[in-house]
């Protein structure tokens, strides 16, 4: 049967070994759209990275040129990692590990000219929610707008010039101390612009996550940044198409997707999914997953009939990002930590919308029509019998 | 650069013929989803296909046994062809020579037991909307209810006892006499069971279709047939999300994409838009694409800057089937016609959705509120700037 660990390392470098050119480029043509040119990133990011063991991979997307915009050029970078601790060693110390490990994968995004950087979903700790259990694992749910985390990330974004994108598990002591899945916004100025929460939360096997925190309740909110509008549909809101819809039509142009997700639930629809978003909204989307295998302390049961285990499955990387076009770059390693970096043409966004037209076409008072009378308890869905 | 015509024919052939074992299954496994089975489909069959000239390819999709429902079977048959006819041969002639072609895959079909059979879309003449001439081309139009191909569908459906999903351009003579792009579904009992029509209408390229008919005004339905709810989204739809949600919400467990598309504008779209909707909606999703390139007497300009021409580009078949649980047949030739049987188990629709949830967690009240707000002339989204 299909292998689901780390022992094969990627789709892109399973086709690079074995294809000749012509087909290679034929099978990317199909899977990938337009071949994307590689960023010529440099020499001391590659060291750094090397010495720090993690994948650094760079792409960039062009668009047209145009007579009254300039090209509206921006870097994202895509962090995916494993957590470097033990689940069981304390919760400090697993924080401040991490701290560091993003810290050392920051400053090589910085030499690459990152202007927008994201983490992984819930990057501080371990996707410890399969566990059911609350204590030590609530002890990582920080404030958002002042927690140590956020406080780390803004010293990041200052000294690097960069905006932060940092999921955490969040604790609303504001709001009768509940904990809620958020990513924190940071400027590249330093300060907080704001947060943004997971609108759907899973009840799949492992992802028990409803045990630990609600539906969010801040909408879909866009970011304006220095180096453009973005939004954070975070993990399970992937599979949800009217989340990234609302979030484009309130102006994304690129939208994040940090998730915690592995192989045997959804590896085969991780390519589908972020990248059907991009084309069905003229925007960019950055796909992220962890890293690895997380052992826990105290056994569990996954509501799969099997007996009780101590991990979760594996995390199988493999982050990417897709354009409006189609395209898309190649995943980072299904076993590496990594950092993706991309350079975007933001006009790309605008010059698919006047091609495709999908917003145009899109008859949305049609839908929110129909979905209101949908949602009525009494409604009848129109079917047709002879 | 890459290819455009026939020259190639499958990515799934190159990527059999080119690969070891052990990485083609990790391959196929990221790439599709778990493997299919072949169905073993009849040597008469077969040499009937092969006669015709055609490709046959059938695939079956299983789900878990339950309790208390019997295996839902229904077999689907996907046609996908080229013209007989040159587009300047008499316009009777083309519509005889394509009854004909598709009568004798029809009886292929019967062989292998398919219950419903979906054509591609307006596939009773050259996809000619690229022109913007009416005449001849406005002469394809027919009565959805009793013009002269739904009459020949009714025959081919009681005589097999076949449901039959047969797009065509309609003419609705008890409206103002004005086209739209519609499918007709018949009952196996060979009654007409209802129409459907194309609810997005392209302006792209040479998609010139808003030349000759509106956004579809019949909403949503899905039709119960002996084998299944089964709803059409035509082509262009399939860019929609909502569109896909809509079927699905009224009830859809399968849902016919037949469509007409060109590989320079949209193959690397082809394999990522039909599934993401099985995955996001629960549901099976059978895109057919036509096969060819059609020359028109007359010549004509693209809208792309380009000196005028007389064809459309390249229509490159690929028909698939994918199911709720992300999973995927092999598409069918780039390049010959085909005939894909797929053996659908309807359970997993429901055991999909059991597990998964997207509609239990998809809030759709609020999109809904969302929705509505969003569409006034004086909306202002919701942009967080510092």
């Amino acid at each position: 049967m299909a292998m689901a660990g780390a022992e094969w390392k990627s789709l892109e470098e399973c086709l690079e070994k074995h294809l000749p050119l012509p087909d290679l480029q034929e099978v990317k043509r199909v899977l990938y759209g337009k071949e994307l040119r590689k960023l010529d990133l440099p020499r001391e990011a590659f060291e750094a990275a090397s010495r720090e063991d993690f994948e650094l991979q760079g792409y960039a997307f062009e668009a047209a040129e145009e007579q009254l915009r300039r090209p509206r050029i921006v870097h994202v970078g895509l962090v995916q990692n494993r957590t470097p601790l033990p689940a069981d060693a304390p919760v400090a110390e697993q924080v401040s590990a991490l701290h560091r490990r993003i810290k050392a994968i920051v400053e090589v995004a910085a030499m690459c000219g990152v202007n927008i950087i994201c983490f992984q979903e819930a990057w501080t700790m371990p996707f410890a929610f399969c566990t059911r259990e609350k204590l030590p694992w609530t002890e990582f749910a920080e404030s958002a707008e002042d927690g140590p985390t956020t406080r780390f990330c803004q010293k990041l974004a200052k000294n690097h010039d960069m905006v932060v994108v940092s999921p955490i598990l969040e604790r609303d002591s504001e709001h009768g101390d509940v904990l809620w899945n958020t990513a924190v916004v940071i400027s590249n100025s330093g300060a907080v612009l704001g947060k943004t929460r997971k609108n759907h939360i899973p009840r799949v096997g492992d992802f028990n996550e409803s045990t630990y925190y609600m539906e969010g309740n801040l909408g879909h909110p866009v970011f304006q940044t220095q180096f453009g509008r973005i939004s954070v549909n975070i993990c399970y809101g992937r599979h949800h198409p009217l989340n990234w819809l609302m979030y484009s039509i309130n102006g994304a142009e690129i939208i994040f997707n940090p998730s915690a997700t592995i192989g045997a639930l959804s590896e085969s629809l991780w390519p589908i999914e972020a990248r059907n978003a991009a084309i069905a909204n003229h925007c960019f989307t950055c796909a992220i997953n962890r890293v690895g295998t997380e052992h826990f302390p105290n056994e569990f049961t996954s509501g799969d009939g099997k007996k009780a285990h101590q991990d979760f499955g594996y995390f199988y990387g493999s982050s990417y990002v897709a354009a409006p076009d189609g395209s898309r770059t190649p995943g980072l390693s299904r076993s590496q930590d990594g950092l993706l970096v991309a350079k975007l043409d933001l006009n790309l966004c605008q010059q698919v919308n006047d091609v495709w037209n999908f917003k145009m076409t899109g008859r949305y008072e049609m839908y929110a029509r129909e979905l209101a009378e949908a949602v009525k308890p009494n409604y009848r869905p129109t079917i047709v019998k002879e």
